[in-house]
């Protein structure tokens, strides 16, 4: 991995609020630790296989619900939705305050990228992620939560852990928020995430239900993260990387790999903020149950008959060839694929879907794609047959 | 394990408003598990040995805000305490909104216990303990953290998993809070905590750095909850339970056990509450860093040159001796012994402790203790030479 040393890409990286500085990929040996470090070595699941599975979760809980139903004596528990991991982004709670309502989220996962810095703003945008998909874009707080692996010795520890924590921090700053509080414990995988929480008047969110017939449906971020980071963990397998040789180039694997980075350590604050501007209908962002799982569940919350069909499929450059490349692990094209701080899919009406697009493209230079449409039907989601794949290149 | 079944021993536990229910001890044969199935199998670490280390965490945590504070560009990161995972009990916010407040703590643990049900509880006191030092009374929103064991099979996750659940929703409606979302991840270990919100007036939260020479420090549950869980697993372990069965009986570690789940499934609300009445100067939560780890963070705040002073350890009968058995190994005696979700350790007026005390009792049925004194000195804690143990006996 000499060559990783060599990377000729560089990150453009927001410290504080005093402009663009330089920063190089994480270098191992530039801390005295070994060039073979990886910290994605340090949790033996990825993304999607994280999650404990939709279908079970929803057993779980509804196994709960049932438990107190059947008690007559038993009051009735507040377990309206969101509920636990499933449902909505974010709890909604009304407060005895003059009107106020708390918005709060939390999530955790284990490290996807080998870049410790990275790493801690991915995981931040990742939280945040949910309240933007509220189209709630002030937060007032954050908590961090941080399990360090059993595994690392002490000097990777002393590296990592305050990398992890800055970057999580950083991104904190640029989203307008700090972290005050947080907890930490050891554990056999290391594992990031966090808390947010907002006071609100109750304008300043948008209760994700209201999807019309005639709506499109827009996606802010291109779909495909998943499997770019394993694409450039297989860098290093031989027998992996013999499989999807053939169709991408290590200069193509390590472009989508920062594209990756990038894109997931990007905030959706502008996005959320647009939602009110161009008078959303109803969003939520698409993360480890994929583009279609969090379609469905949104198009499930619907007060309307609607459904959602979705024709385009905004993917960063070479990954769908590299999913298909191996034997369709990732059900990349079937909407099924992981994303770690995905884009917001939103429902916008028709006559606003572009300007939004337009909009977001202007503030931030990144593309957002109108994907679907919303028709009569059931609340369910759909890829058509032959969806459109865009191929989302890397910016440089 | 036969006599697990057979065990006597029954737990008083509240369910909802309709008052009390006679419940079993947990029993994996009734719920066609395994007879040898302990949840507490799903971790390899347990109490203390979970956390990351006071040092290690302030080197961590400090290594941060030196890089954000050598950068003149970079504008000082509200680092202010309580900084990640040490410091005060929980982060308090000032908020955009009519003078209002938001309190917030998270914590997340291994299992410590066998029974889920009692678990839940266990992780859902010991969260919302932390706002409860603060003075803290109402809860108005809770989340639920729970990473499901890859080594859990899936029948013991289908009877496992919901009873932790309940316990800890049955644990929050008893604060008269409810648990609204939360995230759930597969792990290695099994992990259960939550996130614990408030938003109040100034006025209904104690800063705890006001305390006086002359005040005294009353501890409002007894030590010793991880002797006692852990001699309960050296049941099983014949090795390690020939080491301490000189000095107690399984009666009596069973006994400890039960009184050990008692206490840490109880919430510290009514401690919060006659706070205000008896004008408390201050308190902690007693939990991974021990009794005297604790003390020490809490006299580190204080405002006046004070000094803790520590002359009684009240403990779990039996517990002490244990300790002493097996060769020291928890430094109970030394106040270094992890406690969960233990008791609240506050600074009171001299003149008003025992009222505090009486009025504890009076309301609970529980005991509490007056174990030190404030006095001039530079911000430290210790425990006496020969400190004064009380023998706390089980219930029944």
């Amino acid at each position: 991995m000499g060559d990783y040393q060599q990377d000729p890409m560089v990150h453009l990286e927001l410290t504080g609020n005093t402009g663009l500085v330089l920063r190089r990929p994480f270098d191992p040996t530039a801390h005295d630790l070994d060039a073979s470090f990886r910290l994605t070595r340090f949790a033996d699941l990825k993304g999607r296989c994280c999650k404990v599975p939709k279908e079970v979760l929803e057993k779980l809980v509804s196994s709960l619900q049932q438990d107190y139903m059947q008690d007559p004596d038993q009051p009735f528990m507040p377990m309206t939705s969101p509920r636990i991991g499933i449902g909505l982004d974010c709890s909604v709670i009304p407060l005895r305050h003059g009107g106020l309502c708390m918005v709060q989220t939390t999530d955790f996962f284990y490290p996807i990228v080998d870049d410790p810095y990275m790493m801690g703003k991915i995981a931040c945008a990742n939280v945040l992620s949910d309240l933007y998909a509220m189209g709630v874009t002030e937060c007032d707080n954050m908590l961090m939560l941080l399990a360090v692996s059993t595994k690392m010795i002490e000097k990777e520890r002393d590296v990592v852990i305050p990398l992890i924590m800055r970057g999580f921090k950083d991104s904190a700053l640029e989203a307008g928020t700090s972290v005050t509080g947080g907890h930490s414990v050891v554990n056999p995988w290391c594992t990031i995430g966090g808390v947010a929480t907002t006071i609100c008047q109750q304008n300043e969110f948008i209760v994700p239900d209201n999807a019309v017939v005639g709506d499109v449906l827009v996606l802010t971020k291109a779909l495909g993260t998943q499997v770019a980071v394993n694409a450039h963990q297989w860098l290093d397998q031989s027998e992996r990387w013999n499989r999807i040789k053939l169709v991408v180039s290590e200069e193509d694997v390590r472009k989508a790999y920062h594209r990756a980075m990038d894109s997931m350590s990007r905030l959706n604050r502008v996005a959320a903020r647009l939602m009110h501007k161009y008078n959303a209908h109803g969003a939520t962002d698409v993360t480890g149950f994929g583009l279609l799982g969090h379609a469905q569940t949104l198009a499930s919350h619907q007060k309307n008959e609607v459904s959602f069909v979705i024709h385009n499929l905004p993917v960063i450059a070479k990954m769908a060839a590299v999913a298909k490349a191996c034997g369709n692990m990732f059900q990349l094209l079937q909407g099924h694929s992981a994303e770690t701080s995905g884009g917001l899919l939103i429902c916008l009406p028709r006559e606003q879907a572009a300007a939004y697009c337009k909009d977001i493209e202007k503030q931030e230079g990144c593309q957002a794609w109108i994907i679907g449409i919303v028709e009569k039907g059931s609340r369910t989601a759909r890829i058509i047959d032959k969806p459109r794949v865009i191929e989302v290149p890397a910016k440089d």
